[in-house]
């Protein structure tokens, strides 16, 4: 002990000279934006792997704000071969953000390690996609753009120099004493020599979240079809099953636009080969025409690693971790070579012959499988950084595959990270709580991330209505039945309701696509958690802990927050229901509100209750007062470029009301370079109006005025 | 992204150049014993805080093994500002210990980021004595010295470059491919620029188990008193209301060593005075002369943060940490000046008047309150390391202060790490889920810890009895009452039996305190896991999954092992009952075994069941063949230092039986300078023979020999 003892003092002395912790140096780096950093920044981070390219001006449009006041006393420090930041805190704010979070919304008090992982269970950083940016009620939000595991202590830690420290008590004599005081600061460790750190400006939250999507190039624009019914076949259908299966849809009356093959597409698969199994899919392409005949595409699941029976197994051998995953190795993205191999492999056995997009699997964890943190890869990039950008990376890979045939695509992904806005990729995972897949879905608003609730199967009738018709409010509405091969009408209770929402989200496409337009050009998220919403108004509430000697001995408080509810686009508010609670309450931003369903008017700007009367029938929805809606007819496919589908235009409530109906080729990137168009909708006094569209040519047939509210 | 393709290339051949792992310079350092050095070791560390001091001699007694050739091709490697270690593993090998966990014993195919916290329910790494060393089957064990969080891949990862690979499966044909594949390696990260590694040898497990405690300096032997029974009285209870308890355990004949005094003792607590509490124990020595005078210790609540109102905080804030724990300051002992003033205090308020010992609570976690990883600490080791180390430092610090004393102490702790054998602490916690807590039983043998299955309150009188039977049958006898206020006799059904098994615990001083003796002298430990007992092979049972598209979706398969049974001491097996479960199965090892009440003949080296017929009286207990367990007479409080106590010494099965009964002061460390003894007890066919005792008088009365079976 000894040795330690002298020691001690010596860094005692070097401790007390050299404790200083550095102001951050903000670069603006686009309008709203601005940049810091500290140390070296390593030569791998979320925003360079997802190589996001800021929509310009658009950031200008949202306006000029400062940079904000509140961080102004920002610190960084680097001590123990790591980043040390600190951002300070007011006393009333809330947080938002950090990471596809399941079961709460407000991070404040909350300590995470971003670690890119499948959910565990709890909100402690480990998720599909642990992105490393908060978002603040006060109109700021921070992004570490580091591709380390991140450690975020968002307000729970007290510091001895704090400038407004919580005040002592005394837990023998003082019954409010609190097991979490107040904390007046954010706290981060970066374990890496240098990272980079951004600030979003806005004048509330959606501002912020507006311009982190924009500056990681707006959100993304599925094609038409990605909105359309997404059906995943069982592992091991052949061609003909699915064939069957997709009539079967046309002849009961379903809507389906994409048919999910999974892993028995493929010859060998865990690991893969990437090429069709020639028993079960002797003709692809014969199989995909056949489906693009009906408007139909497919979807292929894929992990990627790879097996020794793949083609690309010898010549992407060089290119691959230490490590391997279900004894297939494992690419390292980061270099040239894989990438490549993978794109020549995928775009002529894939892309070539009509496939849409992929699922791609196991990006993300567990641990018990995927590549150990001791693994290394032949780029030099470390394992922990690999990870956490692995599922990025094979987004924006496969994204430009598609890119390139000037055809977007729309898949799944099990991992994403920072900067993923752009990318037309939806999370899932198997975790299947309903209840935390909402409040996933809330989540997913704050860190440009895309969610899908999906729906497998369910132990009741009601259960499957009610995930069944969440799933088709959400960015993708899919039935994933690979294991249990459930089908929309498993439960015939229920058959014919399945069915109205099914059809629902196809009426809904107009709207839902213009929602997605909003993300892309304006980075409005199309799903919105409520405390993005304007007129919403709640921190939670803070409910005081009971002691119990072993469920609570520190008698901790619990923060209710509102993560059960969310909107979709400008208007609609949804409130999902729950198999086996017949009632539920739903918060009412302020202003007055209609049932969807029915226009009446349901209340304004109070808590509602709604209840057996709409039993097993509906997804409660209600639209604000002034909302337009506009819907297409009930189409089983999604429909073709040249398809002119009527269009309704349903109007709710008194106030006057517009809408910016967006339209475009729905298929391709020729968007991007001009060709869309706006059309503005107006209602005034129930007289409906429609501008000329700018930019393209009107794509809908006639259009029809519904004033719903009586 | 073109800066990272050159850069890629770049790191390519960078690491194709370096990519060389390096082998171990292992070094003896005692009988048994090798150690390495990876990189430059820091400063701090499990062992070097413990302060070990090898019992050489006794480590030369256990016999001259050679280096374990199993590990001879075990490999470091530094890279990424870490340090990589792999060690090889065989097929069929198996690994136990990587910390107090709760849910396995074996843990070969785990993964854990070993980190002092609070146990939270899953085995990931994250417990109260996340000691870093594995005991392998095969007869050695490694300890990585480190007080980072060292992550442990204890054979889940398959390298590309493995000898023996695990073969390449299809998911989509073949019915076994398995989610985790055979990994032929241990590895582990170490996040930091260097480690020293220990490997211990052994002919067995439980040799290496010995050998790791005789190098932490021989296990600890609690003072006599310590091994009664202990309660903890009400948070709030003043004196008076202390002695009024007490006198009800005496008067209804319930056993009684050690009261704990819960935060109230003190003016000030969460955080603390340190200092009484005036209103509710104005005479503390008065109220411990009180308790001494019927052989009754007091033991006392704290946790290591400073209150404003203690009279050290001046003193003691410049040796404090940058954060507080509940407005706490949070002190560095790692600096001499900070335990000084803890020494100071303590020795003058509380050991001077009579405290026998403290229960140190909160130096685990939670996260919430406890100082977040950037804290920075005056001696300039960071947080993560202090946290590592900060409940060893507190129970190091706190045993030296009784040692100059010469008093022994036994208390309470709630975090530790390797090197903890030697120390007086039973850890704790808040978790109570009573099968897992015989688990952690299980689990504290394989790592040098001692850890108590505290009974807190219960739904039912059978859940009571359970519990307060298992807790009896452990390192420390203890009814944490602070919150609930239960006491033993609570439920009336049960208040017999309960009585009868604390009276049991005290009859069996002598066999436990000779157990002890061994923990110290010979390094076996108290309590042992089954596999640590000879004659007794149990792989664990591999359950192949089921698959289940949400709850199993990659059909992994489950390991069972046997967890809720072990051995106290050479001779007594206890197979613990759970509330709800009227029966349960006991695996008997090797040899023939007897019911410890009845001696009659239960089964040869099978598995028994243990049914009704015990009904909710006892505990089952099993004795081996030639088994000899001496006993004293029922006493109420431990025996004084003149107290004769009479010896039973009871005799099972057929088999020629020996016995070496420990004995010393009971109270002194005098025994470090020679003042025990060991007295030969011996039966050969029904005739009990007692040896003269060697090095001290004989402390008991007259010796009668119960030859159990009939």
């Amino acid at each position: 002990m000894k040795s330690t003892f002298v020691l001690s003092f010596f860094l005692l002395l070097s401790f007390l000279s050299h404790a200083q912790t550095t102001p951050f140096q903000w670069q603006q780096v686009a309008t709203g934006v601005w940049k810091a950093t500290v140390g070296k920044p390593e030569a791998i981070s979320p925003l360079g792997v997802a190589d996001v390219k800021p929509r310009v001006e658009a950031l200008q449009k949202l306006g000029t704000p400062t940079f904000p006041t509140e961080l102004k006393e920002s610190k960084s420090e680097r001590t123990d071969g790591k980043v040390y930041l600190r951002f300070p805190l007011e006393r009333s704010e809330q947080l938002y953000g950090l990471g596809l979070n399941f079961k709460s919304v407000q991070q404040r008090g909350t300590i995470k390690t971003l670690h890119v992982d499948h959910y565990g269970g709890k909100d402690d950083g480990r998720t599909h996609a642990p992105v490393p940016f908060y978002v603040s009620d006060r109109g700021y939000g921070v992004l570490i753009n580091s591709a380390r595991y991140v450690t975020v202590y968002a307000g729970s830690a007290v510091r001895k120099d704090s400038k407004n420290p919580p005040e002592e008590m005394n837990r023998n004599s003082q019954k409010n004493w609190n097991s979490q005081p107040y904390s007046d600061a954010v706290e981060v460790l970066v374990p890496a020599t240098g990272t980079e750190v951004y600030v979003f400006a806005g004048k509330n939250a959606m501002e912020v979240v507006q311009r982190y999507n924009l500056y990681c190039g707006g959100g993304t624009l599925p094609p038409k079809w990605g909105l359309g019914f997404v059906h995943r076949m069982p592992t091991l259908f052949t061609d003909a099953q699915v064939m069957q299966e997709v009539n079967e849809f046309e002849a009961k009356g379903y809507p389906l636009s994409v048919v999910g093959l999974e892993p028995g597409w493929q010859s060998y698969s865990y690991p893969n080969s990437f090429v069709w199994d020639s028993t079960r899919y002797p003709q692809p392409k014969r199989l995909l025409d056949q489906l693009l005949a009906k408007n139909i595409r497919a979807n292929l699941w894929i992990n990627p690693y790879v097996s020794s029976h793949s083609p690309i197994y010898k010549n992407i051998l060089p290119y691959t971790a230490s490590h391997t995953v279900w004894v297939g190795v494992v690419p390292d993205f980061n270099l040239k070579p894989a990438r490549d191999q993978f794109k020549k492999l995928f775009t002529e056995r894939h892309l070539n012959i009509g496939v849409s997009g992929y699922k791609v699997d196991e990006t993300d964890g567990y641990d018990r499988w995927l590549w150990p943190d001791v693994a290394k890869f032949p780029s030099g990039f470390s394992a922990e950084q690999v990870r956490q950008t692995y599922g990025l990376q094979f987004q924006k890979m496969s994204t430009d595959w598609f890119r390139e045939k000037n055809t977007r695509t729309y898949g799944l992904t099990r991992a994403s990270n920072a900067g993923a806005s752009n990318l037309p990729y939806v999370i899932y995972n198997d975790y299947y709580n309903h209840k935390d897949f909402i409040t996933a879905l809330c989540n997913s608003s704050f860190i440009g991330v895309l969610w899908t609730p999906e729906a497998r199967s369910s132990k009741t009738a009601e259960e499957w209505l009610r995930r069944m018709q969440a799933v088709c409010l959400s960015p993708m509405a899919m039935l994933n039945a690979w294991a249990d091969g459930t089908k929309p009408w498993t439960f015939p209770e229920v058959a014919d309701q399945v069915k109205d929402v099914m059809q629902l989200r196809m009426q809904l496409l107009p709207y839902l696509y213009t929602t997605f337009a909003q993300y892309h050009y304006e980075g409005t998220p199309p799903i919105r958690a409520m405390n993005l919403v304007e007129g919403f108004a709640d921190a939670g509430t803070l409910i005081a802990g009971k002691l119990d000697a072993t469920d609570n001995p520190y008698a901790q408080a619990v923060r209710k927050d509102v993560k059960d509810q969310f909107m979709v686009g400008d208007y609609l508010l949804v409130a999902p229901m729950f198999a086996e609670e017949p009632i539920r309450k739903v918060i009412l931003p302020k202003g007055k509100w209609y049932d969807f369903y029915t226009g009446k008017f349901v209340g304004d700007g109070e808590t509602i209750t709604v209840d057996q009367s709409i039993k097993l029938d509906k997804i409660p929805l209600f639209v604000k007062d002034g909302g337009i809606i506009p819907m297409t007819s009930t189409t089983l496919h999604s429909p073709t470029q040249d398809e002119k589908l009527p269009l309704t235009v349903r109007y709710y409530g008194t106030l006057p009301g517009t809408f910016r109906l967006y339209d475009d080729d729905g298929e391709t990137f020729n968007y991007e370079k001009g060709t869309f168009g706006w059309t503005l909708l107006e209602v005034n006094n129930r007289a409906g109006k429609q501008s000329p569209t700018q930019g393209i040519a009107w794509r809908y047939g006639p259009v029809r005025w519904e004033y719903m509210t009586p």
